[in-house]
């Protein structure tokens, strides 16, 4: 994908200045522009990476008056920034909307049924009944297990893997190597020490705009659904177990783990590596901080967690300054049990 | 698959109370039921979502008298529990068993040799010389190295990978995305800063009625074998690392990890998140709780370990007792300073 | 693979005592030696095993002497260990370069091209506008989107990712299930809660000898690159968030984590499941304990840090060694309360 500068003015709404016709291909940070790229300049505290810059055209506010030489093309617009964000959205969205058609070989059962605009990657498969909208994206070596429901506008990743009876709404992103609907881990102890398989026979319901990470792993239900809601998005390497309820836009970011049949509310955060038990119930709003472990339900809302075991921040921090200075407590006590 | 409430009353030595001649595909939590689906009641406390579910039918005990009117079908046995048990486990053999055959395209090294009643799915891989037993499901775009043993009744789920060398018992699942033998982590460092690769030549053995959850990583060993023992259940994102050894039956939650060279004994459990360093053994029947990091051999079985460094549970919930106090005891400090 | 003494005794410039015609398949430890396999002795400590052994044959020093008899086959060298390592690397070199040509069905757009002495496996992807230099192996299932260039002499096991635009440099092993460029976890929280897309459109750059562990996560920048530098070894199921720079040599073991923007220095060491929060800067030669959180940036090079929020070692230790005794600090202070 390649726009001239005049092109690229004119979708902004700005003015060039320099040579209309040059090509660019790549949007740079301003910092590490290279030729053929484009970049901006909003706050003028950095305007001396103009001077340097080797980005093809930089983008700027109408007003900013360059005070020394610079090499690159200007695009005047009302607000560097926004037009930039502009510009990005429309690259990011050209981008995914780029890919259509079907690769051979792929897979497809002939039960399955898949609406228009979209694109179905070389190695990809898809499973009996299926019922796929529109615009869904389903890259190379995607799997979509039996009986998956799949609204609008999603996008697949090539090893992203839908297992069977799964329900996707519309606008969800799975990224690469992600599992949806794995078996939750189940196992029955048995008089002689063994475990016995309890069947997992639930499913997972994502609902709009729910974006799963790379290789996340989110686990069906025993029986009824493991359930994400609108609006939540979960970063990579993230375990979410067996029949585990998520709020509408929860972030949870990458190698958090939340246990089997726990509830939690709608936004949520969860740092990297936070960890909830099982079967717990934690209020909308709740953040727990980094590897921070919750034990017990949270009925409060907008409480922030720190620590092994999840204490409130204020209480956290103040135990935790002091066990930093434990050495001089104990050098305390034994000033005073010299004493006594 | 669908079944009749007539069919599922005599496999079950029940009687049907209502139309024995309508078909149930799908079971359902007696509180989610909705048409096609089949549900149970057992215990007489939740007996009000039986005058309120959709299931077409609920499985309940022949003695069980009903104190409303409902739109559902009955079927009555003698213990509805046990009964709804044997369905889901029918089901759920039924839906692992049902594929078969080879899907094409996959592809399979002549030098390899597999028993009857397999699955081989779209986009598989089967490497040299393997020998694959009986009734083995390896569905979709899952790989298999060269030279790789498995048992009979086996699945290997889409995207699960088993590396050369390795051997795999009967009854094993591997489930989507888990990477059994990839190289273990050894690198030696030189005198410059760099570091040379140490080779990974050893395979991984997993015995009879092992699972390797979703998307885990189980190492090959250096030299030797990473062997995890009979009826071990790994869940999903768990590391193990080269030249370990697990025990009989052991358990280990998502997201835990072992490192290299030690070895677990039979029947533990490893709560979600939980780490053991290298080179160490741990004891039968020892419980390590979530994120709990356990940095010494255990030689005493057993025993139940808490906390960043693995105190007994004990221990560490008198001292955790206390850190969360050590405000006030800071000040208890202080007032003995003030009096002193 | 298969070689007789003698050949292998010429290539370690070593002597055959025994029958030099036997052939050997496979390295063993001398302790679980078997039939067509090779050991070594180099520490008389475990000359026990020498009388054991059922390995075809071992390589021992030139001086050693029996003192029992055995029943295998010796190949006497200078240097038993170094020997034996040598045998190693040829060994290991050997199985890693023995694939090679192009497996059918693989995928490859006709714009990308590729050097020579190439593998690549069935079921493999490669997409737009690739250059891909010389001795590289794709083995199967492997994904590389579009406009992505791999240096020479790499190795992309089964199932690995690498996302379009990254950027390869020679002699990188990117391990099974690994993604390289998968999108940034990057959100803007929209006034109604929910949150928008911030596109991810940089890159990730792995410079030379870098290698990534299996199922491990590299996302890309959000603009510009997310970098690894030469030498840096990454173990599997680790997150290494957008925009994070890590230096030379640096180690970072399983289940670790790197969030948005940090900058890691050379020859670090991150044990297993260590966690640097977002845009901190980490100084050379640090060593970050196992499961041990940075919370700060570190500008001292060469320290080492222990615990939750990451204490220099010798505090935390100071401070952990009393909390374990904590019960006894609050009896003392209520025995000088007594008192008082």
């Amino acid at each position: 994908m390649e726009f001239s500068l005049g092109q690229i003015a004119e979708m902004l709404g700005g003015k060039v200045e320099g040579d209309a016709t040059l090509k660019v291909s790549r949007l740079d940070k301003i910092q590490e522009g290279q030729e053929g790229g484009i970049s901006f300049l909003a706050n003028e505290k950095y305007s001396s990476h103009l001077y340097e810059t080797q980005a093809t055209a930089v983008i700027i506010n109408e007003g900013f008056e360059p005070s020394k030489k610079h090499s690159t093309n200007l695009i005047r617009v009302k607000d560097a920034y926004a037009a930039f964000t502009q510009l990005l959205e429309a690259y990011d969205s050209f981008k995914k909307s780029e890919v259509s058609g079907v690769e051979e070989p792929s897979f497809m059962h002939e039960s399955s049924k898949i609406g228009n605009r979209n694109y179905r990657g070389a190695f990809s498969y898809i499973g009996k009944n299926c019922k796929i909208g529109n615009n869904v994206k389903i890259h190379p070596q995607a799997y979509i297990g039996d009986n998956v429901t799949i609204g609008d506008n999603c996008i697949i990743y090539s090893g992203a893997r839908i297992m069977s009876d799964s329900v996707i709404g519309n606008r969800c992103h799975i990224h690469p190597g992600a599992i949806i609907g794995s078996d939750g881990f189940g196992f029955a102890p048995l008089a002689d020490g063994t475990y016995k398989d309890i069947p997992q026979i639930g499913n997972v319901i994502l609902e709009d705009n729910v974006s799963i990470g790379a290789n996340s792993t989110i686990d069906c239900a025993t029986m009824g659904s493991t359930i994400i809601k609108s609006g939540t998005k979960i970063d990579n390497l993230v375990q979410v177990a067996h029949n585990v309820e998520i709020g509408e836009n929860t972030v949870v970011a990458a190698q958090a783990g939340i246990s089997g049949s726990s509830k939690l509310g709608k936004n949520c955060i969860l740092a990297g590596k936070a960890g909830i038990v099982g079967h717990l119930t934690i209020a909308d709003q709740t953040t727990v901080g980094a590897n921070t472990g919750i034990t017990k339900s949270i009925s409060k809302p907008g409480q922030t967690f720190l620590g092994y075991m999840g204490m409130e921040i204020k209480a956290y921090l103040k135990s935790y300054a002091l066990f930093k200075k434990l050495d001089a407590m104990d050098s305390r006590i034994k000033e005073l049990e010299k004493k006594s």
